[in-house]
């Protein structure tokens, strides 16, 4: 009963035998393998973007954080939700990275800024000539911190207002494939058709050992972000080892394949704590996180049964709070037996 | 005959091994996995130092920087060869990870930085008070990047004299296994009992996928060090293979066997290149890596033999220079290849 | 009718001449001046605080920043009001001095942190080990930008539960001599002995061309801040000129009898338009600044009568909101033709 | 006998005059004030550059590292001369504001860069792709910190090599118009018609209190360096008095006319070294700075007349060695004493 994170997990045997494979020979360094030109054009097949850049990371804080700096300069603020991943869980990365640029929290229900939100922030920031930062960039997350899903027309509404100031914009898509799988859309129509200009590109959370993907969408400037991931330390000498893993990821839909799996246990999961009496879910659970809180005890019994999660603060009535996530390898059985501890 | 760099290269089988056995199941993220647990257990045994801090980080330059910004503020100067991959490969990750310190390049022949030199630079940086830059670390490597070796007591001479303006030393090891082998030291003599107070030991290089440990012999800057690697986006969260490449990597001497093979490949290289009429050596080829010079036509027997190795600028009297860097699995085949190629 | 800021104002006759007395011969440069070392005197006598280290800048946003710099890593969180003077009017420069700490910014009626505001700030910014920044530093304003004011018990309040996290405090003291005035504090009062560690000492606001002070109530990071401040660009070479206008500052109690007239004179608008028809204070007025909203066609008729002041953003409800401030050379003559337009 | 530094005097009358005047009234602030309006005119017809923009700073360091931040990334290495202010003076300013560029430190005698030696700097430094910093800027000083002059055509030639890798071009100028006193050059030919692109145009050491103009020639970049400037703290509330200052510096020729006083101190000083049996100049005396060498005993001598100038480290033949510099202030009489005392 593994729920703590969808990084708990290790990788499923086609990444494996993926490695494997790339550990014959000799192959070029430092990016210039012959598995990443096919990684590029496979890529830039599906999201229909036959220019868009693409370099890969080992971490997904180093994709966001590369992502952010090559769009925004260091008096800039980033506009994104008071818990997003940027903001909150890495140890101030994109601060790091753009040498000081300022995030401009935004709160709003469920993980999701609302058009209202965005206005209103991007009226009240930027707006004091030199005094102030500068308007630098939007950052969403999608499958969102609280589980939540943007539409692709939810994000085209956000992108439109970010653009009525000319600011690109960037998607944090640690489980993109999450999100394609629980909306239906397309990549394209889920990024640049919806306004998106860089792409955090998941691969870890859904069953890598560690490979993410900046996707520059305009690709003007791809040297750039080249040289901070160089300076950044996250050019692999070895990179033939990532390039395989994200070649195998996307082979055969893999990663749909695997995000579809950890959706339906969210859901299953989800559902099941809807239906128990004294519980209840604490944002909608979309895709593969579920965040709910339950009446005091829950906690007791659910490790007694070894059930592994996250507790939360709880809320201001004394219910205990959990976020709970699935993975591509969880079981019914794993999710059943949850439920069955937390029921009684 | 591949001598483009001993990051060409693949991993040996125990990696690949090891790595699928770290599959298996659900492990704790971010560093806290138990095969970390061990790792950590058996370098501070290896190194006799029960008290170190180790951190792994994915890449080389990672850990260099990482290392150098624990060690030094930002209006320090790192002390270096001129030649230090800190200096010359890593597209400035050292200044960006300090927040901008200097690096004062110490010229030095095949690779070293000699006592007087260093002396000399220290005489002159850092001793206008606030006006210039301060005195901020040493940073030897080991093997050089001209391929050749300090033994303990020369880095405990070089320590020495940085100690007497109180400079934390740093040795950057991504060859550290060649240099142990080249000249019979245990791993702390040549380090912390030489006066090393950071060690980047290198793994990618010496056959991992890519994997290096941040050793501080001293451990009250190790939470920094943790922050400052989760901020710079190397934090991995799926850590856990990372630690089982580098326990993996340490099992049975497997580090010292896989550089062993690749010194023994550099020494038949230069052996065989010293006894070449109109070839000649460059720098004293002590490990793995073979710099040298021959009269024109080399390249061209070389290339069309299908060698791969570096061509640098030619010296000015027109020979012909290159680097070769032999691997863990570099064949006799392949090195008498070579040889035979460019004595024609 | 000037009330746009005290920063449109001059310096009184004081100040001129300890410049004119200042030129007279040579001087040793950068902070050696013999000036500086009766300022240093003076400052320590003033504050009580025989030890503490004192550094001038030109700016206050330099001393704001310094100071930051020095108490904050990287990796922190500077917890301060929403509406700081660091948070909005500095472009980032906290952010940039510091190589990019974070601002936790704290809501507060009236420019204040109460609190159980800045309790709840601590519990929930710095408790999430590696993954988020850590708890940096406490930064309160005094007087605060909504002119409101600390009293040294409620400062000591706040800094309390700032060292229950063993944060240091800093306060931007832009507004100092205003703030001692309006309370009648001593200086020590309302700074080390209410756990103040940092002072940015302002002058320029209250009648100096450029001149601000950083105290630092414990002097063991004095060379760390000298440092920062030369690499900043922030070291005069002819810091006689900064020397001198401080001296002439503190002469006979100039800053404080500066302070006396503009807060008099604050306080003078303030009850005036409290007592008119239509129009309110929007914060306390309790020093040299005041913020009201009044009915549509207060601004119209101010701008008629030739006011100059600053229009904010008008409430929901419609009204007319603006800040005004009263300078050490305010007179009652502008603040009644003030009224008498807006009175109308 | 004051020789220690330029900064070492205070201001002429006209200086202190045109203070006086600026501190009547209110002015707006933060560079806005009518002054600084007739400032920039000023300066663009005194350089033919009409669309010129211009930013004023309080100190010759902040005015180097603005100006090299607008015109180099992070990524960049900053060609100059290993004796460049920027390089051994600012404590690391550079690397500041650009975020950590890197200063390419070029050899070369008596305080200027040679082509040759620059030619070969760009042919080693930023040759090597994403692996090693890339090309930034040039950066040339004039008067040299070795107290030489570049003529036009020399900044010509250098900066034509430069711009074949497409760099943008900085002249530090805290001496310049000690350099265009020296040579006959008007600021055009000294500047923009030779290929510079930013200019550190120097005022505090030929007479200011403390003011330094950035002139960006090409002034697309203008608003960034505004930006900069503000975040680095440097823009002034009270700004008046900078422009105040600067104006009543190009009213009259007095800029040149100070230069043109210190220059003839300078070279008189040189001649009387030259002419000293047992003393000889390092570095021809070309403008106001002068660096000369003599017998042991020379020092004793002078410090006994209450001499004040900088010894330097001794020559390897154990000559001592000095720097002596003749400010706007400096009279005949000082400079006959300082000769007598050192020919006896």
């Amino acid at each position: 009963m593994f729920f703590a994170s969808d990084n708990s997990s290790g990788v499923p045997v086609e990444i494996m035998a993926a490695l494997s494979r790339a550990n014959e020979g000799y192959a070029r360094s430092y990016g210039t393998d012959d598995i990443m030109a096919r990684v590029t054009a496979r890529i830039r097949a599906i999201f229909e973007a036959p220019e868009a850049a693409i370099h890969l990371t080992a971490t997904g804080t180093a994709a966001n954080a590369l992502a952010l700096a090559t769009l925004t300069p260091p008096w800039g603020a980033i506009f994104c939700h008071r818990h997003a991943h940027i903001a909150e869980d890495e140890c101030g990365a994109p601060e790091f990275f753009t040498h000081g640029a300022k995030l401009a929290l935004i709160d709003g229900p469920h993980g999701k800024i609302t058009p209202a939100a965005l206005t209103e922030a991007l009226a009240t920031t930027g707006a004091s000539g030199v005094h102030g930062v500068q308007r630098g960039a939007l950052s969403l997350t999608n499958v969102t911190e609280a589980g939540t899903i943007y539409t692709p027309a939810e994000i085209a509404t956000l992108t439109a207002i970010a653009k009525q100031h000319n600011l690109p914009c960037h998607l944090d898509g640690a489980r993109f494939a999450n999100a394609l799988v629980a909306t239906g859309a397309t990549p394209a129509e889920m990024t640049w058709k919806a306004g998106i200009d860089a792409l955090s590109f998941g691969g870890t959370k859904n069953g890598l050992l560690g490979v993410e993907a900046v996707i520059l969408f305009d690709p003007a400037k791809s040297w750039e972000l080249e040289l901070r991931r160089k300076r950044g330390g996250h050019l692999f000498s070895k990179h033939r080892f990532l390039s395989a893993q994200m070649e195998a990821y996307l082979q055969d839909d893999l990663w749909l394949r695997l995000a579809a799996r950890a959706n339906a246990m969210g859901q299953r999961l989800s559902q099941g704590i809807a239906n128990l009496n004294g519980a209840a879910l604490t944002h909608p659970g979309e895709a593969n996180m579920v965040f709910a809180n339950w009446e005091e005890g829950g906690h007791a019994r659910l490790q007694a049964a070894g059930a592994i999660y996250y507790d939360l603060r709880p809320t201001k009535e004394g219910r205990e709070t959990a976020r709970m996530v699935a993975s591509w390898n969880t079981t019914e059985d794993h999710v059943d037996r949850f439920l069955a501890a937390l029921a009684t």
